[in-house]
C-alpha cells in the first residue's frame, strides 16, 4: 500500500477503504507519511469529502492513536458532554452536577480557553484550590465516591488528532465536517465514557455560523458516535449571543453557582436543562418528559448545588466561595458600558465580545498566555432587550486599567442598535439523535 | 501576504492575484513557506483548476525563479522546439538542422531520458566525442558560427519548477494541465528563444493519453506563450506508436541521419516537417506554403544534412560516423521477433515497446542508471501493417544477452494482432496556434 494512491485515490473523488485509512493514520503517526503528503491528501479530503464509513474509519483510528481510557473500574452508566465552543459557556459547570445528582457518573476530561472562547478547566481553577490534574488512579477513585470529577486532558489522548489538526490549521483544512467531526469525537471515544451528548453552537460566535452547517456537524457526530457503539445526541443551540450574563473565569462560577443553588431561569438554564435532560434520557433509557422533571428536581431541590459543593471539596477546591460567592477575589479595575442610542438591541456578536473579554485578561491569544481568573464581563442587556441612551448595558472587569479603553472600544463594536423591535434566534435549534 | 489566506481563497475556487502568485513561488524557493503548505496549494490547485492569467504568472514566476538565459548576444531568429516525451522520438535531430539550414538561430537545451521515453542528450551523445556541456560563452559562440548548438541543462533553470515538481511527483497533483504547462513553459522561457513550436504528444507512449487531453494542455501552453510575449504554436502528434522505425540512442541517430541524408518518407519524416515549418513561419512570419516548400528543400538538397554535419563537428563530435553509420560500435546480441500469428497488426503500445527498450539497456529507471548506447529495437511492422506468422516484426539489440528474453516479453506484449485490417490515429491530430 503506497499514501501515494491513497492520495489519488481521494483526489478522484473515492471511497477510501478502512485498510487505507488505518494505514494513513498509523504511518503518519509514526513519521512514515511526510507531512506534505497528509496535507495533499488533507485537502483532497476537504474538497471531495468522506462518507459516513469513511468518517468512523478515520475516528476510530484516530481514537486508538493512543491511550484509551480505561473507565471499567466506574460503575454505573459513564456519561459525558462536549460543547463545540462559545462564549460564556459555563455548562459544563452546570449540567455535571445535575447529571452525577440523578445518578450518572460523570468522569470527565474537558479543555482550556484559546482564543474568544473559554475553558472548563480554566473556570474551575478559578476557584482557589481547585485541582484539574488528579493521577488516573485518584479520578476513578473520586468518580466512585462522590459520582463527578472534572480534569484536564491527560495521558496521551488521540495524537494522531493532534499531528493532523496542527497541520490543518497550517493548511487551511480545518473547516470540513468530516474532519471537523472526527477530531471531536476521537478524543471523545478515547475519554471512554458510554453516553455522550454533544452541544453543538451556531452563529457569530461559533466556529460554525449557521444552524444548517451545526447540524451537519452534528448529525455527522451523532452518526459517528452510533457507528462506535456509543449511546450518543446533540443539542444545537445559539451561540450568535453569549451564553448566560457573565463571561470571564471567577464571573462564569459565580454565575453557575447563583443557578445551582437558586434554579433561576434563563437562557443558560434552559440549555443547561436541555442538555442534561438528553444525558438523562440516554443514560436511563427513559422518556424525555421524565427525564426533564428529574432534572428539574435537581436543579430546585438543592440535590445538584450539593453535588457541586461536594465535586469542588474533592478536588482540593475552596467551597465556601461556592458558598459566599463575595469572597471571590475582585478585579481592581470595573468599567460601565453605557448605551449610545436609544432603541432595541439587534445583536450583540459573541466572537467580539468574547475577544473583548479576552482583551481584559480573561483569555489566552496563544497557547502559553497567562490569565487573569477576576477579569471579564457582566452583561445587563442582550440582544433582543430595549435600552435607553445612557444606560448602563455592561460591566468590564479587569486588573489592567490600559486594556479597558481598547477593549470597551472591541465590546460595543459587538452591538447592533435598531429602532425596530428584534428577535432572539432559537436558543435550541434541533436534537439530534 | 499570509499563505494561509492564499491556500484558503483556492481552496474556495477563487482567482489568485499576480501579487499572491509571486508571493508563493518566492517564499516557497526561498524555504519561508513549508512543503506541506505548498502541497495544499498544490492540491487544491488540481481541483479547482487555474485561469489563463494566474498560469501564465505562475509560469513567468517560476522562470523568473532562477537564470534567465540572455540570448542577446545572438543575431537573428532565436527558435526552440519542446517535446512532451515519446518514445523513438528523434525529431531534435531532424528538425534543429532543419530550420539552421533555412537561417533560423537554434540555441537549443535538451534533457536526458528518463522512464520509458528517451532524450536528445542522450541520443547526441551516441556520438563519440559529442560535448552537450559547452561553458555559456561557448554555446552562443557556436550558434553565432554554425546557427545551431543543442547542450544539456545548464545553470540553475526555474528552480520553483524543480521543487515544485519534486513535491507534486510525491503528493499525486502532477496530473493538472495549468501545473504540467507552467512547469514545462517556465523552463522555455527562461531559456530565452523568440518563438517555441510544441510538440505536445497524445496516445499510449506520451503523458497525455488521449487527443482532446492533449489538445488543453497544447493550448494552455499556447496561452502561457503568447501571455509571456513569445510567438508559440503548438503540433499534436500521435504517440500511440513509437515514431520512426528506430528506438535507442545509437540507433536513432543513424535513422535521423538517413532521413537527414536522402528525405526518405515515413511517419517521422512527416512529424519532422510539421514542425519545422511551423518553426519557419513563426520565425520569418511567412505562409505555410511557402515554410514548408523551403522545409522540403532543406531536406531534400543536402542543406540540413550539412548543418548536422556541421553541428555535430562544431560540438566535437566525430562526423565520420555520420557520414557512415556502419562504424557505430554495435551491440553484441541481437534477437528477431518473430510475429506469432498471421493478421493486421491493430496498435503497438508505444510505452511497453519503450519500456523494453529500457530493458535492453537503452534508458533509464532512475536519474542515475548508466545507458548502453547500442541497445535498442528495430521495428520491421508497425501499426496497419499485415503480417504473417514467423515474419520478423522487429530486432533486438543489448549488450546484455540476460535481458533479451525479459525485453522480448515485455515487447510482445505491446503489439496486438487483429484478423481486421486497422488503421493508424492521425499522425498530426491538431496545429494549436
Amino acid at each position: 500500500m503506497r499514501i501515494y494512491d491513497i492520495i489519488s485515490k481521494k483526489r478522484d473523488g473515492f471511497e477510501l477503504t478502512d485498510e487505507e485509512i488505518s494505514f494513513f493514520i498509523k504511518n503518519y503517526v509514526n513519521g512514515e507519511i511526510a507531512d506534505y503528503q497528509a496535507a495533499a491528501l488533507l485537502m483532497a479530503i476537504y474538497l471531495k469529502g468522506m462518507s459516513d464509513k469513511e468518517t468512523v474509519t478515520l475516528t476510530l483510528e484516530m481514537a486508538k492513536s493512543g491511550d484509551m481510557l480505561d473507565l471499567s473500574g466506574i460503575d454505573g452508566v459513564k456519561v459525558d458532554k462536549h460543547s463545540t465552543g462559545g462564549v460564556g459557556d459555563k455548562t459544563t459547570l452546570i449540567v455535571a452536577p445535575v447529571v452525577a445528582a440523578i445518578g450518572c457518573k460523570v468522569a470527565k476530561m474537558s479543555g482550556r480557553g484559546l482564543g474568544h472562547t473559554g475553558g472548563t478547566v480554566d473556570k474551575l481553577e478559578a476557584i482557589k484550590g481547585f485541582n484539574t490534574a488528579l493521577s488516573p488512579e485518584n479520578f476513578i477513585d473520586t468518580v466512585n465516591r462522590t459520582g463527578i470529577c472534572v480534569v484536564g486532558q491527560t495521558g496521551n489522548l488521540a495524537p494522531a488528532d493532534k499531528k493532523l489538526y496542527a497541520l490543518r490549521d497550517a493548511t487551511a483544512t480545518v473547516g470540513s465536517i468530516p474532519l471537523i467531526a472526527s477530531s471531536i469525537m476521537s478524543k471523545k471515544l478515547a475519554a471512554g465514557s458510554d453516553c455522550i451528548v454533544l452541544d453543538v453552537k451556531y452563529g457569530s460566535g461559533a466556529f460554525m455560523k449557521t444552524p444548517e452547517d451545526a447540524l451537519l456537524l452534528a448529525e455527522k457526530m451523532v452518526t459517528i458516535g452510533k457507528g462506535a457503539g456509543k449511546r450518543v445526541r446533540a443539542v444545537i443551540t445559539d451561540m450568535d449571543t453569549p451564553l448566560g450574563k457573565n463571561i470571564g473565569n471567577t464571573l462564569e462560577v459565580i454565575e453557575a453557582a447563583e443557578i445551582l443553588r437558586s434554579g433561576t431561569d434563563s437562557d443558560l438554564t434552559q440549555v443547561c436543562i436541555a442538555l442534561a435532560t438528553n444525558i438523562t434520557v440516554l443514560a436511563f433509557g427513559i422518556d424525555y418528559i421524565e427525564a426533564e422533571s428529574r432534572v428539574r428536581a435537581a436543579l430546585t431541590n438543592g440535590e445538584a448545588y450539593k453535588k457541586f459543593l461536594e465535586m469542588v471539596k474533592a478536588q482540593g477546591g475552596d467551597a465556601s466561595l461556592i458558598e459566599n460567592t463575595d469572597n471571590f477575589a475582585k478585579a481592581k479595575h470595573r468599567k460601565e458600558v453605557l448605551s449610545p442610542a436609544d432603541g432595541y438591541i439587534a445583536a450583540t456578536d459573541a466572537e467580539k465580545i468574547g475577544s473583548a473579554s479576552v482583551v481584559l485578561g480573561a483569555g489566552r491569544v496563544t497557547k502559553d498566555d497567562g490569565i487573569d481568573y477576576t477579569a471579564g464581563i457582566i452583561l445587563h442587556k442582550k440582544t433582543g432587550d430595549i435600552v435607553k441612551k445612557g444606560d448602563v448595558i455592561a460591566e468590564l472587569f479587569t486588573n489592567d486599567e490600559a486594556k479597558l479603553a481598547s477593549a470597551e472600544e472591541m465590546f460595543i463594536s459587538g452591538f447592533v442598535f435598531s429602532e425596530k423591535e428584534t428577535e432572539r434566534k432559537p436558543l435550541i435549534y434541533r436534537v439530534v439523535e
